[in-house]
């Protein structure tokens, strides 16, 4: 049996701000890194050691990880990096309020944007100074591969090859992994491991900082997974996730009113 | 024409107090964390940037490496690490106060441990819980490769190789590379460089958190090489360096008699 353990970075200063963060390339913020911290420990008390660790190139991803590594006293082990793991790039909608987004489009609107697997946030044009291809991080990818916009299965493309050809000859060959990532990329990771339709993502919320564990058998099929942590707080990490957009608007809301 | 930087780590809390590290892993100090991000902020102001990134496995370089790049923006690079890069290992005396042992073995014995290329500290025996063979960290290490002690020769040996066979080939490809190491691990590169005899390089002290840049030409043979930042902080830095074993051992002797 192999175990792969998967983490949703911790809160970042645009989920606090309540803004579409996509590619844009933001710091934790103080709850991000204690979140951080707080994942490293729980995984220090279960026991739990990893031989190589996987991130995104972006940083709240990238910091995560060091966070955790520290705590379990880990950082000379290998990191790898790569933009595969990447949040689900959010195109044009990349710095906007997700509150006021809201108002202006309404509230199915961006429940769309955010959680249907199909649906297209608008794009950014190749003049945008939020293009990928202006940043030198991103200087090896083909032109086909910077995205102006992303829906989940693009995300899935993109995902998975790094699962199949990169990640799981190490976890086949024995090797602990942690993966430190993004809400949609471990959506997209999580939908193709369990074999989940559309519908079945779309509720799908994966709470930051909380390390979740994917025991596989030898093909690297699922046998189970389960969070680890605090069962209560868990719970109201998935319902923060799930509520993000309404609860905001209704502050905007009210401070328009006001 | 080639650069190349090296970067010493900052103060670790066994520099402040005093003690024989060597590759006991110990943590920055937190003047150490502020040396490591002043060489990054002086990078960034040189206009420095860098393609790839090398560290030890020992924690004090593999941080300040890390805040170094954080400054830098940098953090997404790829950075590898290896133990071909540790400080030099220094037997028994690791974990002894360096005043204490001037004391008890006389200036003269100190400063041969510590500067002579060819002498040996006391060696560790294998049941000693500090033999690096009880670190998961060296697990991948031949017996022979784990060192009980090392002079300053026995480090060379280790280090050109991965010199050689590791950053070379980076360096010549036209990559920008930055190594972040140790007192004696950089020594050993900047004696294999300069092509340094015993006696030259016994009076080499590389100041902490300074970048060190080598300008090397298309065969990586040097052609000059320089500090960054204020001339006087890094003449008082190398002064520190070098002053550490005597100034030390006074304020020992003067609160012993106390």
């Amino acid at each position: 049996m192999k175990k792969v353990v998967l983490l949703r970075h911790g809160e970042s200063v645009w989920n606090k701000e309540n803004r579409f963060t996509g590619w844009s390339d933001v710091e934790l913020s103080d709850k991000g890194v204690e979140e951080a911290k707080r994942a490293g420990e729980i995984l220090r008390k279960e026991g739990y050691s990893f031989d190589k660790g996987f991130s995104s190139v972006l940083k709240r991803s990238i910091k995560t990880l060091w966070y955790v590594l520290d705590e379990l006293d880990l950082l000379w082990i290998p990191v790898e990096r790569s933009w595969r793991l990447n949040e689900r790039h959010y195109g044009a909608l990349q710095g906007l309020n997700k509150a006021e987004t809201a108002l202006k489009y309404g509230d199915e609107q961006v429940h769309k944007w955010r959680r249907d697997s199909e649906v297209y946030p608008p794009a950014l044009s190749k003049s945008d100074e939020r293009y990928p291809g202006n940043e030198r991080k991103y200087s090896e990818l083909k032109e086909e591969e910077l995205p102006l916009t992303e829906n989940l299965n693009d995300t899935i493309k993109r995902v998975i090859p790094y699962w199949n050809e990169v990640i799981s000859p190490e976890v086949k060959s024995g090797k602990n992994i942690i993966i430190a990532a993004h809400g949609n990329s471990l959506r997209a990771l999580v939908k193709y491991l369990d074999n989940l339709s559309n519908e079945e993502v779309t509720n799908l919320n994966i709470p930051t900082g909380t390390p979740l564990v994917y025991e596989l058998d030898d093909e690297l099929k699922p046998i189970r997974h389960y969070y680890l942590g605090d069962p209560e707080e868990i719970r109201k990490a998935e319902e923060a996730v799930q509520k993000q957009g309404e609860a905001a608007k209704e502050e905007v809301a009210s401070s328009i009113r006001v």
